[in-house]
Protein backbone atom coordinates (compact mmCIF):
# COMPACT_ATOMS: atom_id res chain seq x y z
CA UNK A 1 0.00 0.00 0.00
CA UNK A 2 2.87 2.29 0.86
CA UNK A 3 2.19 6.24 0.13
CA UNK A 4 -0.51 5.65 -2.24
CA UNK A 5 -3.12 6.69 -0.34
CA UNK A 6 -1.91 9.92 0.01
CA UNK A 7 -0.33 11.17 -3.51
CA UNK A 8 -3.44 12.61 -4.64
CA UNK A 9 -2.17 15.32 -2.28
CA UNK A 10 1.24 15.03 -2.05
CA UNK A 11 1.87 14.73 -6.10
CA UNK A 12 0.47 17.84 -6.69
CA UNK A 13 2.79 21.07 -7.52
CA UNK A 14 3.45 23.62 -4.61
CA UNK A 15 0.88 26.17 -4.99
CA UNK A 16 1.76 29.93 -6.02
CA UNK A 17 -0.77 31.98 -4.00
CA UNK A 18 -0.68 32.49 -0.14
CA UNK A 19 -4.52 31.61 0.20
CA UNK A 20 -3.97 28.45 -2.22
CA UNK A 21 -0.83 27.04 -0.11
CA UNK A 22 -3.15 27.77 3.14
CA UNK A 23 -5.97 25.65 1.72
CA UNK A 24 -3.64 23.12 0.59
CA UNK A 25 -2.42 23.08 4.22
CA UNK A 26 -5.54 22.80 5.71
CA UNK A 27 -6.69 19.39 3.14
CA UNK A 28 -2.96 17.69 4.45
CA UNK A 29 -3.97 18.66 8.05
CA UNK A 30 -7.68 16.84 7.39
CA UNK A 31 -5.82 13.64 6.31
CA UNK A 32 -3.47 14.58 9.07
CA UNK A 33 -6.55 14.40 11.58
CA UNK A 34 -7.87 11.25 10.23
CA UNK A 35 -4.67 9.15 10.23
CA UNK A 36 -3.29 10.58 13.85
CA UNK A 37 -6.85 9.41 15.51
CA UNK A 38 -6.75 5.94 13.36
CA UNK A 39 -2.93 5.87 14.63
CA UNK A 40 -4.35 6.25 18.28
CA UNK A 41 -6.62 3.61 18.45
CA UNK A 42 -3.70 1.21 17.28
CA UNK A 43 -1.56 2.64 20.00
CA UNK A 44 -4.53 1.90 22.42
CA UNK A 45 -4.74 -1.67 20.93
CA UNK A 46 -0.69 -2.19 21.04
CA UNK A 47 -1.45 -0.90 25.05
CA UNK A 48 -4.24 -3.42 25.87
CA UNK A 49 -1.60 -6.54 23.72
CA UNK A 50 2.01 -6.14 24.74
CA UNK A 51 2.95 -7.81 28.09
CA UNK A 52 3.74 -4.26 29.66
CA UNK A 53 2.39 -0.97 28.54
CA UNK A 54 1.92 2.47 28.96
CA UNK A 55 5.16 4.61 29.35
CA UNK A 56 7.21 1.85 30.88
CA UNK A 57 6.74 -0.34 28.00
CA UNK A 58 8.05 2.00 25.53
CA UNK A 59 10.32 0.83 23.34
CA UNK A 60 13.09 3.51 22.02
CA UNK A 61 14.53 0.74 19.55
CA UNK A 62 11.38 0.35 17.65
CA UNK A 63 10.65 4.22 18.13
CA UNK A 64 13.92 4.53 16.30
CA UNK A 65 13.09 2.58 13.66
CA UNK A 66 9.65 4.39 13.28
CA UNK A 67 11.68 7.66 12.65
CA UNK A 68 14.51 6.12 10.31
CA UNK A 69 12.15 4.55 7.93
CA UNK A 70 10.11 7.88 7.87
CA UNK A 71 13.08 9.31 7.19
CA UNK A 72 13.65 7.76 4.05
CA UNK A 73 10.06 9.36 2.87
CA UNK A 74 10.79 12.52 4.42
CA UNK A 75 14.77 12.95 3.82
CA UNK A 76 14.52 16.97 3.98
CA UNK A 77 12.42 16.77 6.93
CA UNK A 78 15.31 14.42 8.21
CA UNK A 79 15.53 11.79 11.21
CA UNK A 80 16.35 14.69 14.23
CA UNK A 81 13.09 16.79 13.06
CA UNK A 82 10.69 13.88 12.23
CA UNK A 83 12.03 12.29 15.85
CA UNK A 84 10.73 15.18 17.76
CA UNK A 85 7.60 15.20 15.42
CA UNK A 86 7.01 11.27 16.29
CA UNK A 87 7.80 11.65 20.28
CA UNK A 88 4.55 14.68 20.06
CA UNK A 89 2.71 11.70 18.45
CA UNK A 90 3.53 8.82 20.35
CA UNK A 91 3.26 10.90 23.69
CA UNK A 92 -0.18 12.38 22.78
CA UNK A 93 -1.31 8.76 21.73
CA UNK A 94 -0.35 7.21 25.10
CA UNK A 95 -2.10 9.66 26.89
CA UNK A 96 -5.10 8.93 25.33
CA UNK A 97 -4.64 5.30 26.30
CA UNK A 98 -4.04 6.01 29.79
CA UNK A 99 -6.06 8.68 29.94
CA UNK A 100 -9.45 8.24 27.92
CA UNK A 101 -10.62 10.82 25.36
CA UNK A 102 -10.61 14.70 25.37
CA UNK A 103 -13.73 15.71 27.70
CA UNK A 104 -13.26 19.48 25.55
CA UNK A 105 -13.30 19.04 22.52
CA UNK B 1 -11.28 16.12 -1.02
CA UNK B 2 -11.61 16.11 2.83
CA UNK B 3 -10.17 12.83 4.38
CA UNK B 4 -10.83 10.47 1.26
CA UNK B 5 -7.53 10.05 0.11
CA UNK B 6 -6.72 8.26 3.57
CA UNK B 7 -9.82 6.52 4.08
CA UNK B 8 -7.90 3.41 2.77
CA UNK B 9 -6.12 3.34 5.57
CA UNK B 10 -8.07 4.82 8.59
CA UNK B 11 -11.66 3.08 7.97
CA UNK B 12 -9.98 -0.45 8.38
CA UNK B 13 -11.36 -2.38 11.77
CA UNK B 14 -8.74 -2.19 14.32
CA UNK B 15 -6.23 -5.52 14.05
CA UNK B 16 -6.22 -8.63 16.34
CA UNK B 17 -2.75 -9.20 17.21
CA UNK B 18 0.31 -7.39 17.83
CA UNK B 19 2.28 -7.60 14.71
CA UNK B 20 -0.86 -6.71 12.60
CA UNK B 21 -1.19 -3.73 14.60
CA UNK B 22 2.41 -2.77 14.28
CA UNK B 23 2.21 -3.04 10.89
CA UNK B 24 -0.77 -0.80 10.29
CA UNK B 25 1.06 1.49 12.31
CA UNK B 26 3.93 1.41 9.81
CA UNK B 27 1.55 1.94 6.99
CA UNK B 28 0.22 4.83 8.95
CA UNK B 29 3.32 6.43 9.38
CA UNK B 30 4.40 5.89 5.83
CA UNK B 31 1.39 7.75 4.97
CA UNK B 32 2.59 10.41 7.85
CA UNK B 33 5.74 10.98 6.18
CA UNK B 34 4.66 11.83 3.12
CA UNK B 35 2.26 13.61 4.59
CA UNK B 36 4.41 15.92 6.91
CA UNK B 37 7.31 16.25 4.23
CA UNK B 38 4.52 17.84 1.67
CA UNK B 39 3.20 19.78 5.03
CA UNK B 40 7.06 21.17 5.08
CA UNK B 41 7.23 22.08 1.20
CA UNK B 42 3.76 24.34 1.92
CA UNK B 43 5.73 25.97 5.07
CA UNK B 44 8.33 26.90 3.12
CA UNK B 45 6.66 28.03 0.16
CA UNK B 46 4.24 30.31 2.57
CA UNK B 47 7.54 31.41 4.40
CA UNK B 48 8.06 32.75 1.11
CA UNK B 49 4.92 34.36 0.57
CA UNK B 50 4.41 35.81 3.44
CA UNK B 51 5.39 39.51 4.56
CA UNK B 52 7.31 38.54 7.80
CA UNK B 53 7.82 35.18 7.71
CA UNK B 54 10.18 32.87 10.05
CA UNK B 55 9.21 32.24 13.86
CA UNK B 56 8.11 36.04 14.30
CA UNK B 57 5.20 35.33 11.56
CA UNK B 58 3.56 33.14 13.47
CA UNK B 59 -0.22 33.27 13.77
CA UNK B 60 -1.59 32.25 17.24
CA UNK B 61 -4.86 32.64 15.52
CA UNK B 62 -4.18 30.33 12.50
CA UNK B 63 -2.52 27.93 14.21
CA UNK B 64 -5.23 27.43 16.88
CA UNK B 65 -8.12 27.10 13.89
CA UNK B 66 -5.94 24.62 12.04
CA UNK B 67 -5.94 22.36 15.29
CA UNK B 68 -9.73 23.21 15.85
CA UNK B 69 -10.35 21.87 12.87
CA UNK B 70 -8.07 19.38 12.84
CA UNK B 71 -10.10 18.05 16.76
CA UNK B 72 -13.43 18.28 14.71
CA UNK B 73 -11.71 15.26 12.78
CA UNK B 74 -10.11 13.90 15.29
CA UNK B 75 -12.20 14.11 18.58
CA UNK B 76 -11.06 11.28 20.50
CA UNK B 77 -7.35 12.97 20.73
CA UNK B 78 -9.07 15.77 21.19
CA UNK B 79 -7.92 19.54 21.07
CA UNK B 80 -4.94 19.54 23.61
CA UNK B 81 -3.32 16.73 22.33
CA UNK B 82 -3.26 17.87 18.85
CA UNK B 83 -2.18 21.21 19.73
CA UNK B 84 0.83 19.80 21.17
CA UNK B 85 1.31 17.72 18.15
CA UNK B 86 0.70 20.36 15.45
CA UNK B 87 3.11 22.67 17.78
CA UNK B 88 5.97 20.36 17.47
CA UNK B 89 4.92 19.85 12.98
CA UNK B 90 5.03 23.70 13.02
CA UNK B 91 8.63 24.13 14.91
CA UNK B 92 9.81 21.41 12.71
CA UNK B 93 8.35 22.85 9.22
CA UNK B 94 9.94 26.28 10.00
CA UNK B 95 13.08 24.63 11.34
CA UNK B 96 13.46 23.36 7.78
CA UNK B 97 12.51 26.75 6.39
CA UNK B 98 14.82 28.26 7.95
CA UNK B 99 17.69 26.55 8.26
CA UNK B 100 17.27 23.50 5.55
CA UNK B 101 17.36 20.17 4.76
CA UNK B 102 19.14 17.49 7.40
CA UNK B 103 22.21 16.53 6.24
CA UNK B 104 22.16 13.54 8.42
CA UNK B 105 19.26 11.22 7.25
Amino acid sequence: MTDQPVAALTARPLPASLPEARAAIDEVDTALAALLEYRAGLTEQVQQLKPVGGRAGRDPDREAEIVAGMARQAPRLGRERLRRIMTAVIEESLDLAERGAATTR
